[in-house]
């Protein structure tokens, strides 16, 4: 696989249902990952699955979770269990003129595999490349890790190949035989952060920081 | 199972990271599925974890999930696949003095079952509950479902009893040794409507419906 491969269209990536909605262009898979803050990630557990929301960060053409070495999940993650990883990014609610035809706006990435566990020497870099998506300039703000902290994280690797994406963002609400006096749309819905709430032990005066007002700029539904 | 019992706490449905944000009273679990408007539904395909997203709604102490009777995952799920259904709501980034005790603020309910497929007398009833939940009001905005599509609808019902609710809202990114120099705090999250798109069909002067007003005003953001 080459970072530019198209994604793979076969039994399990396939998608069945409006089929024309899947993309197979890895830039649509990292668009949905490169937006998200937490993937679900399901493995099994004595036969049945089991899933678990966790944060989440592309790297090139793998994804980056992490998690507590005190995670039987993540310990059984770790040591090669199948595995799929669920991003949804819910972007609307489609009011079609009938119910049947109604159905959200939403892009979603699968991908499936297993993971690796990152090993000691990559793990300070790949939980910097963690903080760098899901708290940006944080770690610049605040003291180092530790080597006790390092030892107690385990951070896994899941490669980005076997992995669908679908975006229904060009579906229209419009049925060819809708009643025109109906209305139909769509209502777009977004993540949206509201105001920073500082902690009790914070010292009077201790300014917000640039990077939880970066988040917040990201974060501010202009498009909404 | 009785509507009031507590949920269970056993092997399958216990936290193990951060147990003390377990919750076990059925009304947490509830307002999570309340608050919803998709879940993530994982099954096992060929031996392999598989999670898609789905609509869903409560319906007393069940959920609700739909699909088309075209979609594999949907008869697999019907035929009794032992399933996970996961439903996070990101409700905020936790800025701690250390990355290592940053986190993220949410709620998640975790559901372990096997559903069952509403027969017909009784689907129509729990479409209109599905309806009920993901775009409240519209159902009488429209015209009725036909035969048709009542007979191209998978109607599933899970029982909410092995389920569990992990909320850390109460959680304080303050730990005993930080420096209250260094800002720390959350960065609330919530999930927000924008202006609601009018589809071109739409015969001129149609006014936006109140279906689609009362979501708008239920996902205004106000409180974030």
């Amino acid at each position: 696989m080459t970072e530019h491969a198209a994604l793979p269209v076969d039994e399990q990536t396939r998608i069945g249902r409006m089929p024309h909605y899947q993309k197979t262009d890895r830039a649509d898979l990292y668009a949905v990952l490169d937006e998200a803050l937490f993937a679900t990630v399901s493995i099994l557990r004595s036969g049945a699955p089991m899933a678990l929301p966790v944060g989440c960060a592309r790297d090139g053409d793998s994804l980056l979770i992490h998690g507590s070495t005190g995670s039987a999940f993540f310990r059984e993650a770790a040591a090669g269990a199948d595995l799929c990883v669920n991003v949804t990014l819910l972007e609307g609610i489609v009011y079609a003129r009938s119910l049947f035809d109604s159905s959200m706006r939403y892009r979603a990435a699968v991908i499936f595999g297993q993971a690796a566990e990152v090993p000691l020497k990559e793990k300070e870099s790949a939980l910097l490349t963690l903080a760098g998506h899901l708290m940006p300039g944080r770690a610049e703000e605040i003291r180092p890790m530790t080597k006790k902290e390092l030892a107690a994280t385990l951070v896994l690797r899941i490669p980005l190949e076997r992995a669908s994406v679908k975006d229904n963002r060009t579906s229209s609400p419009d049925e060819p035989d809708g009643d025109p006096s109906v209305w139909a749309g769509v209502l777009p819905l977004a993540t949206v952060a509201g105001v920073p709430e500082t902690s009790p032990a914070t010292a009077v005066g201790v300014p917000v920081p640039p990077s939880v007002e970066g988040m917040k700029r990201r974060f501010k539904g202009g498009d909404v």
